[in-house]
């Protein structure tokens, strides 16, 4: 067999799992309905920004349902989001499952590599593709779960390295799915029991993460409230054995803040309590709360009016070091403090897609500010250091810095009004 | 000087405290008020039977306040138990800072190791010591505060491997701690900048330790109700690199279920939300409703009925290999089930202090069973194997294995029907 895989759903997974398959010296297609993308991809620009090494010359890109027609293999890398009212919204892969069905043959393998609530693969997925296919999955063809453990910015964590959790429907679809993993590329494998195992699996390791911050943010507001420094008591307990070094701040990003609601609405369904997960997705959600309080309160104590303060947001991005805005509670913020007619500068020089309405400006006409909050301590900013963010900053100004970045270079400006987490 | 330390509280805490400064050669005076203890210890009888390799021969024992006379520094070992309405009881530490206070000379020094809130020492301990001995702290006589970090059952942490935060409440203070602690015990230590960051330190420890086996009992119940099996979500979890593995189970003993209290005691004084703390501490305190679903549904699949069905709860204690049964969620599990007239059977092989109400059974007037409810993973427990435990299993009993200890030696007892969490 000469394994010819399409990846449906060319966004950031995607192309990781596009570029290990083709680097392995596989045929692959990645897929992607959006004609843009795929013409941008073509191009080798990919505004993900995490390409950069990667050689994707030799993948075939396409948006058409017939360039899938050779495949034998279809990875689903595609999104899994939530609606307003954090409801999981199963349209792009139910899309993704139609599409595939359209061409699905014998022998074909289907594997899902979207973050889906347990249950979705076997109950949503199997019967689209059955219907649609009119082929008996187990049988005619192979379905199984594999979810993508892929951690933005991190780059001592990738697929090489890291164990992927693999399962299948019946012993046929796992042979299948370890001759492309394990044979062909040669990743460590852990072998689920089950698909539902192996889809209950992603949600907890994201939900456990979620939870641990969302106890910081929570621990960190008591402290704020009884003028005890969070930094100070994370300091002492660092110091026992088995402590877990998690910090407050802000929850976004495409995984930690939505997969939560996967199992939250999978718990309702099945009449089991989610209370401390949906507590902590609370907890999370609201942070940017106690910050803008905060942000009053330092701006008051400076006798500096709310209403027409320019305040500067450095660092929008959902995580230190990437580009991506998605979920960034960054934007949060900022809309909650338009609510309340400041002067907003949105600035991030790692952000190349700028959306999302915000007022974005970069160095240059960024004015000196009342107020710059401090969100995400990308490398550049420390390499900066606090002298260069400063220059921003009006003489009796307030500086927020959400992790602590500068706290001891902050010493150095006794002038500015200093806060950190 | 020549420190002379009294232990005020010889409990379990205590008498390691006295030990270790015994040790290093101190004069310690352990001060107990319950005459039955101090003649125990006396006797060199510690019924809390965690002493076994200490010699305790040249600690002094008492009961009498004036045996305190000589003194300088002044450590408070005493419990900081809540109330039946979950409300931090600090009577104990309150008379303990007063036996103190009609003691106090100048020059000496007064630590706290008892967890407490945050604002306790200075709020509440320190106007006690003052107003009693007419002496004026910071200035005649020092406090600080220590929080204990012992473990019990660890035989691998301990005061002289681990770091010990100390705080105090000005420079003299902290001096004078430091010449105890890391001059004369050459403990190793972290300082923190003031008391009440000291105090919260302790408090996040255990409550991230009570938040993070609530998120397992909750995402265990939701799984069940799924029919997913907990074990193998978290054996395909643990195979990711920064999976913290935390399982499932019974949270007891007298530090990780009381300690959040602390904190939403005093948050609630302050006016923050303490709203994830609070639910975690509810989801584990209502763990044992879910093993008696369990079990409930369990005897009724074999048909046995629950009014008069024999069930042995195995393993009483509140942790593996510690006879201590305080706060030990066994005991809520076995007056749960005593409301539905079952005929129940407490063993445990190494609580010595059988109180509790419990019907305690010694191995052979244990009766063969209905139902065992095995609970605690005692060492001795493991060496036995599960062939021993099921000799008082009927042969169409239910095992139930909350720590998952016999889940490989189940598979060669088919007969009976086995379930873990």
């Amino acid at each position: 067999m000469n394994p010819v895989v399409a990846i449906i759903g060319a966004g950031y997974v995607g192309m990781q799992m596009a570029a290990m398959l083709s680097n392995a010296g596989l045929r692959v297609i990645a897929f992607d309905k959006s004609q843009q993308r795929i013409d941008n991809l073509i191009q080798g620009f990919d505004n993900y920004n995490e390409l950069k090494q990667i050689d994707s010359s030799s993948i075939e890109f396409s948006s058409e349902v017939n360039a899938l027609s050779n495949a034998n293999y279809y990875i689903i890398t595609l999104p899994t989001p939530i609606n307003i009212h954090s409801v999981p919204d199963l349209k792009y892969i139910k899309d993704g499952a139609k599409l595939i069905a359209s061409v699905l043959k014998k022998k074909d393998v289907v594997i899902f590599e979207s973050t889906v609530f347990p249950g979705a693969t076997e109950d949503v997925m199997i019967p689209i593709l059955e219907s649609i296919s009119g082929l008996k999955s187990g049988r005619d063809f192979y379905v199984g779960y594999s979810p993508e453990r892929v951690v933005p910015g991190d780059e001592l964590h990738n697929y090489y390295q890291d164990v992927k959790v693999i399962s299948g429907q019946n012993n046929i679809a796992l042979q299948k799915i370890e001759a492309l993993y394990q044979d062909l590329l040669s990743l460590k494998l852990h072998v689920a029991p089950s698909i539902k195992v192996a889809e209950s699996c992603k949600l907890l390791e994201n939900i456990q993460r979620d939870v641990n911050v969302a106890l910081m943010n929570e621990f960190s507001q008591i402290m704020g409230k009884m003028d005890i420094k969070m930094e100070d008591v994370l300091a002492a307990a660092q110091t026992k054995w088995n402590f877990l070094p998690f910090k407050p701040g802000f929850v976004g990003g495409h995984c930690i803040p939505l997969d939560p609601y996967y199992l939250i609405y999978q718990a309702h369904q099945y009449g089991a309590s989610s209370n401390l997960i949906s507590t902590a997705r609370d907890v999370n959600e609201h942070f940017p709360d106690y910050i803008f309080q905060i942000l009053i309160q330092l701006l008051s104590n400076q006798d500096i009016s709310i209403s027409g303060a320019k305040v500067g947001l450095f660092g929008i991005s959902f995580k230190p070091n990437v580009s991506d805005t998605r979920h960034s509670l960054s934007v949060k913020l900022y809309q909650m403090l338009q609510g309340f007619n400041m002067r907003l500068y949105a600035y991030d020089p790692l952000v190349t897609i700028k959306n999302d309405d915000l007022n974005w400006v970069d160095w240059e006409a960024m004015p000196r500010c009342n107020a710059i909050v401090l969100i995400q301590q990308h490398d550049v900013f420390i390499q900066n250091g606090l002298k260069k963010l400063i220059e921003k900053l009006d003489s009796n100004g307030v500086f927020m810095d959400l992790p602590g970045t500068f706290h001891k270079q902050s010493k150095d400006y006794p002038q500015i009004t200093y806060w950190n987490l």
